[in-house]
C-alpha cells in the first residue's frame, strides 16, 4: 500500500509519479470503505481526490495554506498529512471532525463549515502574508456551487485589486459553468497556460484590423484598456473583474493539475483555476446519485444502500407532505430553497408545483429578501432553510421582512444539535436570534402531526412566523394530543402539580421521560407542550406557577436570548414566589458527535435533567 | 411654480416636454431649501431628480412599482407622488420618513434602508406578478455602490433566469463603472438601443470570418452559444448572467432616458439600465463635497456649511484618534471598513497607513471573514461597522471569528438610537444578537476616554470583542473616572445604598440624572457603569444586591436577550431577594425622530426611568 507510506504532510513528494495514480485509487477505496462504516461526506471527496493530491504536490505544507470551502471535501487533506487513524473515528464524538479544524492539525489553516467563506478568508491571509513580508502561497478551494453565494462575489471584487499571488481553484463538479463555454473552453485551454496565449490575443486584434468593419471597433477597444484581453477568455466573467482565469483543466489528470498550479503561482494577482471534476468519482453508486452520497450514512460497499434502512418518516418527510397538500389547496402559496431541495424536502412541491418553487442556489440572502418581495406582492412564501444557515439572512429576516410585517413562513430544519457535522452546523442559536427581531414569531412543534398542524396554522398567519423542527426521526408519540394550534397558546399534556415540565418541540419527548422518573421517585409533575417560544404563553404560566413548586423550562437552544430566559423574565416579575430550573445548552460551541452523547454531554438528556430536577426539590 | 401642479402621482404627466427641465430646477430648489433646513440626504437625491422624473414619466404608479435601493435617494419620488407638505418635517418624528415606506403611500411598494436589497425585493415582486398574471412594471433602482454587495449578485444571478420583464436601473453616480469601459461605452452606446445593435455584432463576425487567424477563433465562438455577444457589449459582466444590457445613458436627459426605458419594458428578460448620473448635481458645494452632503445636518444654502457648527467631538473622531495612536504603536493592526471610511472615522487612519486599511465596500460579510483571515494570519484586525450594518454579518462573526475564538476587535459605531434614519439604521439590537454567540465579548464606553482605553484592551486581548458606542456628541462628563479596564470588571461611580443604577455605555450620562432625582426624593443611589455587557460583572451584582433593595439596569437596546435579561436571570438565581428593574427599549422597531424625543417615546429618558424607580420604590 503506498498509502501506508504517508505519514505525514508532505511525504507524498516521495510517491514515484508513476504510482500518483495508484495512490489515488487506494484513496478512493479507503475513503468508500471507512465512509461506508461511519457515514460522512462521500461524494465531494471522491471527486477532489487527485485535485487534493495535485495541490499537496505543488505547495509545501504548512508553510503554504489551503482554504477549503465548506470543508467537507477535506478528506484526501486529511489523509496526506498525517490523520489516516482518524478515519476509526471520524465525526464520532472526541474523534476526527469531518471539516478543517485548526486544532486538529497546523496543516488546517482555517476552519469552514458554511459556505463561500474560503476567498474572503484566504485573502485575509494573503494581506497578512504580506504585510507581514512573508513568502508563501496561499490556495482557496471552492466549489461552483459556493460560488452563488453572495460573500464569495464580495471577495472576488476585492481579491481582483491584489497586486500578489493569490490562487483560487474553482473545483467545478457539476459542469455549470463549463457546459455554457464549452466549445470555447476547451479550444483555449490548449494555449492558456502557455504563451500561445499572447499570440492569440494578438491574433483577434490583428485579424481585427484587416477587416474593413473591424477597424472602427479596434480603435474602440483601444480605448478600453482591457477589452482585448477579454476578447478571447472562456471565464470573462473573472477577468472582467480583473482576476486572471486559467483553465478549464482536467481535475483527475494529476500531470495537467501540476503545470496549471505553476502557472497560477507565477501570476501577480488574485488568479482563478478552473478545475472540472465528477462528483462521486469512482464508485458507481455516488456517481449515479450525487444527493443520495453528499452526505452519507452508513451503507453496503458493494450495492451502496444504506445499512441502517430508514422506517420511520423523519421532519424532513412531514414538511414534505404537508406542503403538496397546502401547495393544492392554496395556489398562491410558493416554496423557497437556498440549494436544498432534497435537503428541506421541498423536491416534490418543486415537482409538483414548478412554477412555485425557487432554488435560489447558496443564496440565503437574496432567499429571504426575495421571499419578502413575494409576500409584498400578495403571495405566500415559505422559506425552507436549515437553522445554522439562515443565520446568513439575520439582517434580512430584520430588515426586509419583519419591519414591513410581512406574512413569510421560516421551515427552520436541523434546529437543535445536528450531530455529527459538529460546531458550524448545530442549530442552536434561532431561538435567540429569532426572538430578539420585532414582529417575528415562533413555533416548534412537539411531533409530526404538530408540524403538520403547525403549517397549516402559519399559511394563514399576518406576518412572519417560523417553525423550528430538528434533524431525524419525527416523533409520533402523543398522538391524541391534537388540539388545535392557537396562537401564543401552550398546551397541557399532563396537568398536575408539584412540578411543571414546560419543553419546547423536541424537548416535549424528553420531559415525558423526566416525568417518568419524577414520578417514581414520589413527585407529581405536568408537562405542557410550549407550541410557541414567541410569544410564550403567560396564561399557562400564570397558572403553573399557581400550582406547581417548581417550574422547569427545556429546549435545545443556547441559554442565552432562549426561551429558559424569557420564562424568567416572566416570572421573576409575575410570580417571583415559583422557583425555577432552566434546561439548555450552555453557551458554547458543541462538537460533532452522536446526538444522543451531545445531548448527556451538553446536559439536555433526561437523566441529568431529572437529576437536577431532584437535586432541586430536596 | 410647475412643481405646486404636482399633487399626486402621474399628474408630471401633465407638464408639457418643454417645461421638463424648469421642474427639474424646481426641485432641486424645493430640495435644496428644504433639507437645508431639515437635514437629510441631499446629494444622491439631487443626482436622482431627472431620473426619477423619466421613471414617472414612463411609469404608471402605483400599478407599476419602483423599488429604491437604500432608499435616501427617493425625495423626488415623494415630491412626484403627492408628498411635497411632508417635507416640512422630513425625518422629523411624527413627520415623513427619509426613506420608502409601504404605510406611507402607496407608490411605495417595498421598504428600503440598507444595501442592495432592491433587486432581490423586485425579483419577488416580479414573480408575485407572473404567478397572479398580473401586467404591470416593475423597476429596481440600485446605485453602483450597492451593487458591490454580495446579496445584489445573488439576486442578479437570479434574476438572470427570467423569462419576464424586469427592469433594473443602475444608478451609476461615481462613474466606476464607466471608466473602465468608457471609450468603448460610449461607441457602443449608439447603436445598442436600436436594431444597429444586431447589426454590430454581424459585423464583427463578418470581420472574424474574412480574416485568416479569425476562422478557428470563430469556429470555437461557434461552438459556445454567448460568446458572440459578449465580444460587443460593455456590461459583459450582466451579459454574461445573462441579463439584457442596456446604456449607458446621460441621467440627467430626460428624453435620452424615456428612449432607454421604452427600449427596457420590452424585453422578455431581466433588462439592466445603466444611467450616469451625478451625485450632487445643481448645488455646487454637494457635487465638491459629495461626502459631506450625502447626510446633511442643516446647513446655510449659499455657503453649504452647517448652521450649527460642531464643537465638541463625538465618539467617531475620538475612534478615529486612538486608531491613528495604535496604528502607530504597533504595526500589526489592521483596519477594515465596509465603504465607511469617513463614517467610521477610518479615513485618518487610511492616510496614515495605506497599507493597513481595507475599504471593501459594502460588503460587511467579506468585512467579518477577511478579518477572521487575517487575525488567523497573525494580524491585528479591527472591523469598524455601524451597529445596524453589522446585522450582515451575523453569521460570519458566528463562524468565522467566534468558533476559532480569533482575535478581531469589532468597532460598533451607531449603537443605540440614531435618530432621523429611522427603523433600519437603528443600532438596538446588537447586544441582543452578539450576546447569543460563544467566545464573543462586549464592551459600551460611559465617556470619550472610555472608549479610547477600552480599545487600547481590545487590541490586546486575545478573542473576539465588540465595543459599541452611540452616534453623535461623545459625553465627556466624569473624566476622572479612569481606572483601568480589567476583563468582565464593572465600575462603581457612585457606591451608597438603596438603589443601584447599572448603567450600559450612552447609559451612565442618564443615571447620572436619574441619581440627582433620587437623591432630592430622598433616596441614596449607587451608579455602577456596567463597562462589560458580556461577560456580566457577577461580583459587583453580588455586592450591590447586598447593599441596595433596587437594582436597575439601563441600556439602550431592545429587552430580548439584551443586558437586562442576563441581569435579571444572574439575580434571580443568586440573589432572589434584591428587586430589579430593566430598563430598556421594547421589542419593537423604532421611528425616525430626534433621539431625545425618541428616547422619551420608548421610555429610556432621565424622566420616566426616575418615575419608574420612585414607583417601585413606594
Amino acid at each position: 500500500m503506498i498509502l501506508e507510506t504517508i505519514e505525514k504532510e508532505n511525504d507524498i513528494k516521495n510517491v514515484a509519479p508513476e504510482n500518483w495514480n495508484l495512490l489515488a485509487e487506494e484513496i478512493r477505496e479507503f475513503l468508500i470503505n471507512k465512509i461506508s462504516v461511519t457515514g460522512g461526506h462521500l461524494g465531494s471527496n471522491l471527486g477532489a481526490v487527485e485535485l487534493t493530491m495535485a495541490l499537496h504536490l505543488s505547495l509545501n505544507l504548512p508553510q503554504d495554506k489551503i482554504v477549503w470551502d465548506v470543508g467537507h471535501q477535506s478528506y484526501t487533506h486529511k489523509l496526506l498529512t498525517g490523520r489516516r487513524a482518524g478515519f476509526e473515528n471520524l465525526r464520532k464524538y472526541g474523534g476526527m471532525s469531518g471539516f478543517p479544524k485548526r486544532k486538529e492539525s497546523n496543516c488546517d489553516c482555517f476552519d469552514t463549515g458554511h459556505s463561500s467563506t474560503s476567498i474572503s478568508a484566504g485573502l485575509g491571509l494573503v494581506k497578512a502574508r504580506d504585510l507581514r513580508n512573508e513568502d508563501h502561497t496561499i490556495v482557496s478551494v471552492i466549489g461552483d456551487g459556493s460560488l452563488t453565494g453572495g460573500m464569495a462575489y464580495e471577495a472576488l471584487n476585492n481579491a481582483a485589486r491584489i497586486k500578489r499571488n493569490f490562487i483560487i481553484v474553482l473545483n467545478d463538479n457539476n459542469m455549470s459553468i463549463s457546459e455554457n463555454v464549452g466549445g470555447m473552453s476547451k479550444y483555449l485551454n490548449n494555449i492558456r497556460t502557455a504563451d500561445k496565449y499572447l499570440d492569440m490575443k494578438e491574433g483577434i486584434y490583428n485579424s481585427l484590423m484587416e477587416s474593413k468593419l473591424g477597424e472602427p471597433i479596434v480603435s474602440s477597444i483601444r480605448k478600453a484598456k482591457s477589452s482585448v484581453k477579454q476578447l478571447v477568455i472562456p471565464g470573462m466573467f473573472f477577468e472582467d473583474m480583473g482576476i486572471t482565469y486559467l483553465g478549464p483543466v482536467d481535475g483527475h489528470n494529476i500531470n495537467a493539475m501540476l503545470k496549471v498550479f505553476r502557472e497560477a503561482k507565477r501570476c501577480k494577482s488574485a488568479v482563478l483555476v478552473h478545475v472540472i471534476t465528477q462528483k462521486g468519482k469512482g464508485f458507481a453508486p455516488a456517481e449515479k446519485h450525487p444527493a443520495r452520497f453528499h452526505g452519507a450514512e452508513p451503507f453496503d460497499v458493494k450495492t451502496g444502500l444504506p445499512l441502517i434502512p430508514k422506517t420511520k418518516s423523519n421532519y424532513t418527510d412531514v414538511f414534505s407532505t404537508v406542503m403538496c397538500k397546502l401547495g393544492d389547496r392554496y395556489d398562491d402559496i410558493v416554496a423557497i430553497t437556498a440549494a436544498m431541495p432534497d435537503g428541506t424536502g421541498l423536491k416534490r412541491f418543486k415537482n409538483m408545483y414548478p412554477e412555485r418553487f425557487f432554488d435560489v442556489g447558496i443564496a440565503e440572502e437574496h432567499a429571504v429578501t426575495f421571499a419578502a418581495g413575494l409576500a409584498a406582492g400578495g403571495m405566500r412564501p415559505v422559506v425552507a432553510i436549515y437553522s445554522s444557515f439562515l443565520q446568513r439572512a439575520y439582517d434580512q429576516i430584520l430588515h426586509d421582512v419583519c419591519i414591513q410585517n410581512l406574512p413569510v413562513v421560516f421551515a427552520i430544519d436541523r434546529a437543535g444539535l445536528v450531530g455529527s457535522d459538529g460546531e458550524t452546523h448545530q442549530g442552536i442559536f434561532d431561538l435567540s436570534y429569532l426572538s430578539s427581531i420585532p414582529n417575528m414569531h415562533i413555533m416548534a412543534p412537539k411531533n409530526k402531526w404538530e408540524l403538520s398542524d403547525m403549517m397549516k396554522f402559519a399559511i394563514d398567519f399576518h406576518g412572519p412566523i417560523a417553525i423550528r423542527y430538528p434533524r431525524g426521526e419525527a416523533y409520533d408519540g402523543l398522538r391524541e394530543y391534537r388540539a388545535p394550534i392557537s396562537f401564543g397558546e401552550a398546551e397541557w399534556i399532563y396537568q398536575e402539580k408539584t412540578i411543571a415540565l414546560v419543553a419546547v418541540g423536541s424537548m416535549v419527548k424528553t420531559a415525558l421521560t423526566v416525568r417518568e422518573e419524577l414520578i417514581q421517585k414520589g413527585f407529581a409533575c405536568s408537562v405542557i407542550n410550549a407550541r410557541f417560544v414567541k410569544p410564550i404563553d403567560t396564561q399557562i404560566l400564570d397558572e403553573a406557577a399557581k400550582t406547581h413548586r417548581l417550574i422547569v423550562t427545556m429546549e435545545e437552544n443556547v441559554a442565552s436570548g432562549g426561551f429558559g430566559e424569557k420564562v424568567r423574565d416572566y416570572l421573576d416579575r409575575h410570580c417571583p414566589d415559583v422557583k425555577l430550573l432552566n434546561i439548555h445548552i450552555p453557551d458554547e460551541y458543541v462538537e460533532h458527535g452522536n446526538v444522543d452523547i451531545l445531548r448527556r454531554e451538553v446536559g439536555i438528556d433526561a437523566g441529568t435533567i431529572g437529576q437536577k430536577v431532584l437535586a432541586l426539590m430536596r
